[in-house]
């Protein structure tokens, strides 16, 4: 009997779980926003901030560690260097960044995926980064690569999230130096979504290209953008031989680079909106310079993940009023310089799916969604500050992310909209459900979340008093168990696993 | 010991109640917005509505039912009355809603606390309505009078809100005809901030003007707004003889009319945002208009409580995309007439305060703030699509309300924010915990929550695990033990305790 269930299932079940499984009929692509940016920051906020920007780089400057090829890069293009430290003329910076695209295509294994990076787009991602995992069921562990797969399928069910993401979830089961193998080949093989590369070592960054090359072809990644990476300042104003080897790697190959100042403020920052937006800008211009020296024209991202501390425990907080601002100006700056913007995320400090973690993961999308952020990282998943990837919070943040598409729209106004016809039918004191114009229109008319309970109290109490996260848990289960992944190319699938054995076996295991 | 230990507690926790304790020295009366309405209606769109709108008044027309009085005053004022339909011929209600002001001060017995009403300000104002309470301790329960003077007790704790309300919860456990008393009483007695009278019965409409009258004195009343009202339309199209009833008497005696279509759309309005939002411009046309028919300059808010139906089951919903973007649109609309704008509210469709509830009154609580709200109903307690005041969630709302102050100042550029001394102080790599520029601004660096967690997964562990909603739980029984209220004149106390006595002596209980 239960074999047979799956299949045997009849009636209302079968049908929500057919609606519901796999990118639905509403899914598009990637949002193209329809509503203005909302800019809390002025133009004169702005010219104040780029002036004290201009300062920093000039007066202070940014280190470059450990990465002389970098260092000699600068001093060609006629910074100022002086050890590690290097300082830039004003304006130097801005114009190297104008051979940047204002906008481009990251192209997925499936064209019908392919996202527009820029403009008035907005690309989500999901969670990236977390070493733990956690759920309803068996509670918080360290994630493994079967965790990383269920997130990668989770995100490839969801018609709200545009991209597969990176590291889903850190797979600690498996070495360090291999696991970006395993990552890399999960995002193309349970997804056809676009997906990110590894950048923990100039290695496996090249590792990632040789991959997205068996997977494209190699003259396809070297003239289009088949990868994004998320490329890290080790804020205040210094650049490490980490990001920089990765950075490298990727812009010699024409691959998307998402240069992130990674600030909590008060800590890493000015524990002001306006020096941390100064310190953001100089960071983020400095990275994006050096992509186009090493490549000019190749694709990057100015990046902003940025929030704040606890001023009394020196903890992060996330969702706060001040990381809202540090978005939104942030947003503002990238705009200004005519490259697309990185932020965002279902952010919160809580340890649970609790009210705090909807509460500040709300408030940043929102921020995210009105301040025309192009590629939201963490769009789903995130959990205790990013050290955790929840499932139940997965799929509730991709309701909320549902909730987005919808805002985004803005309001129709159209003759259809405007339904000055069911007006007349009805009249003063009448009902619409029965509306012609209802009629015509109740398919699309409202969102429906796959989360919330909208019933009465009593129906709510008979259907077993279930919290949101409680419904998650069972959303989560039902989604991967109707699960059915995209075709893969058995050819390419047989090149990248033959291209994987080879290289694993090529050297020892290690994990740092 | 018992006894002692309030006054005996010492150190950490006493100190932690005493700053938490009573309207912080961080309140302000209300909100001044710095920053700019975010408008998703273009101005062609609203032109569109507005020319919808002329439609629906001239060709359908409202019902203004069972009130002869409001249909003679129709009558003369040019109105084509058939029966109790009336139409309006293009133009006639914007002129006459000119009369009205657009910012008035809502006068509250303690000057401090007087409230602005339009332009660029915002007064939060907790909810309103519910028959039940709710907390962890006790569940779900028909409210009683001592419930509503813990939600006033509250609201008056409270720095983010500025405003007592009115029925912040139903006292079941009193008459329906006479619980008005105890109602106004209470926001009078227990708290010195800005308050709101019945509109149940015209009489006891009059009861609460007397009331505020034996407070304030009958010459202040009749020059100054000391009470403000909420006029629901019964949509579609309709005003009923209860509201119109006490809509007459509040506006003659110069007292604000928040007139505002109460709408489910799909339900009580088009299934769409454009024709709902038509309707809604109708509704509060009317209404406002009317007021300026019985008394110009009578003190009038354009309102409107606006969500949306489930299509597969027609339970209400809320916090949904299309309630931000009608909440958004109406707030346009409004501006446009010069009127002030009421809508908003921590409104959810949850029976708890779980990451539902917070997710849905985040959405709209950020509409509220971003969209140019003036004056915003249920904005801390709202649970159960409004059926339910709940405790915990009031004190998280409130939490959420204060984070709002923060957003709504936008971001300061003076050059102690822009920080060029910290930046130079700390330096590539550097940290700016210890920087002088932190230790001068770090007191006032960074909203503080009394409700979200941000310490470390341990650390959370060791204190209980604790949701958002138990450390709430907590939190507002502090409050309340805290709570030390506002003196009263003892004439004033006494006189108004002697009308009460004779009035409710004058006629039988009653529960209609």
């Amino acid at each position: 009997m239960s074999d047979a269930a799956p299949s045997g299932r009849r009636g209302r079940n079968a049908r929500r779980e057919r609606r519901q499984a796999g990118p639905a009929g509403q899914a598009v692509p990637y949002i193209s926003r329809n509503i203005p940016n909302f800019e809390i920051l002025s133009d004169e906020g702005a010219e104040k901030i780029e002036a004290n920007t201009d300062r920093i780089l000039a007066e202070i400057g940014l280190e470059f560690r450990e990465d002389p090829e970098v260092l000699e890069i600068w001093k060609k293009a006629g910074a100022k260097v002086d050890g590690e430290r290097v300082r830039f003329e004003k304006g130097m910076l801005q114009e190297l960044v104008k051979t940047a695209p204002a906008q481009f295509t990251q192209h997925a294994r499936n064209p019908a995926r392919n996202v527009e990076i820029g403009g008035n787009n907005l690309v989500l991602a999901p969670v990236y980064g977390p070493p733990f995992v956690t759920d309803l069921d068996q509670g918080r562990r360290y994630g493994t690569i079967e965790d990383f797969r269920n997130f990668v399928k989770l995100a490839y069910m969801s018609p709200w999230l545009h991209h597969s993401g990176g590291t889903v979830c850190e797979p600690v089961d498996l070495p360090v130096n291999k696991r970006h193998f395993d990552m890399v080949y999960s995002h193309i093989k349970y997804s056809d979504k676009p997906f990110m590369g590894s950048v923990t070592a100039p290695e496996r960054a090249e590792d990632s290209v040789k991959m997205a090359q068996i997977t494209f072809g190699e003259e396809f990644v070297d003239q289009n953008c088949v990868m994004i990476q998320l490329i890290n300042a080790n804020s205040p104003l210094v650049f490490d031989a980490t990001m920089l080897g990765a950075l490298k790697v990727y812009a010699r190959h024409n691959q998307a680079c998402i240069v992130s100042p990674f600030i909590l403020a008060g800590a890493m920052s000015p524990v002001t909106v306006a020096g941390t937006l100064s310190q953001v800008l100089a960071e983020a211009l400095a990275g994006c310079a050096l992509t186009q020296l090493i490549r000019p024209g190749a694709p990057v991202v100015f990046g902003a993940f940025v929030s704040s501390i606890s001023m009394q425990s020196g903890a992060p907080t996330f969702g706060s009023p001040e990381g809202s601002l540090l978005l939104n100006g942030a947003a503002k700056l990238a705009r200004r310089l005519n490259l697309p913007f990185r932020s965002g995320g279902s952010f919160t400090a809580s340890k649970v799916p609790d009210a705090q973690s909807a509460q500040e993961s709300a408030q940043t999308i929102l921020a995210t969604v009105q301040s025309g952020v192009n590629f939201c990282l963490h769009a789903a998943g995130w959990l205790e500050g990013g050290l955790c990837s929840s499932y139940e919070k997965f799929v509730m943040d991709a309701d909320q992310l549902g909730m987005m598409h919808v805002l985004a729209k803005g309001i129709d106004i159209s003759e259809e909209s405007l339904a000055m016809d069911a007006l007349q039918e009805v009249g003063p004191g009448g009902h619409f459900l029965g509306a012609a114009h209802t009629q015509r229109n109740f398919e699309s008319a409202f969102f429906r979340s796959s989360i919330a309970d909208n019933n009465s109290y009593e129906q709510w109490l008979a259907d077993g008093e279930l919290d949101a996260a409680r419904r998650a848990n069972t959303r989560w289960k039902e989604q991967l168990r109707a699960y059915t992944g995209p075709e893969l190319d058995p050819g390419i699938d047989e090149a990248l696993q033959a291209f994987m054995t080879e290289r694993k076996a090529s050297f020892p295991d290690s994990n740092v």
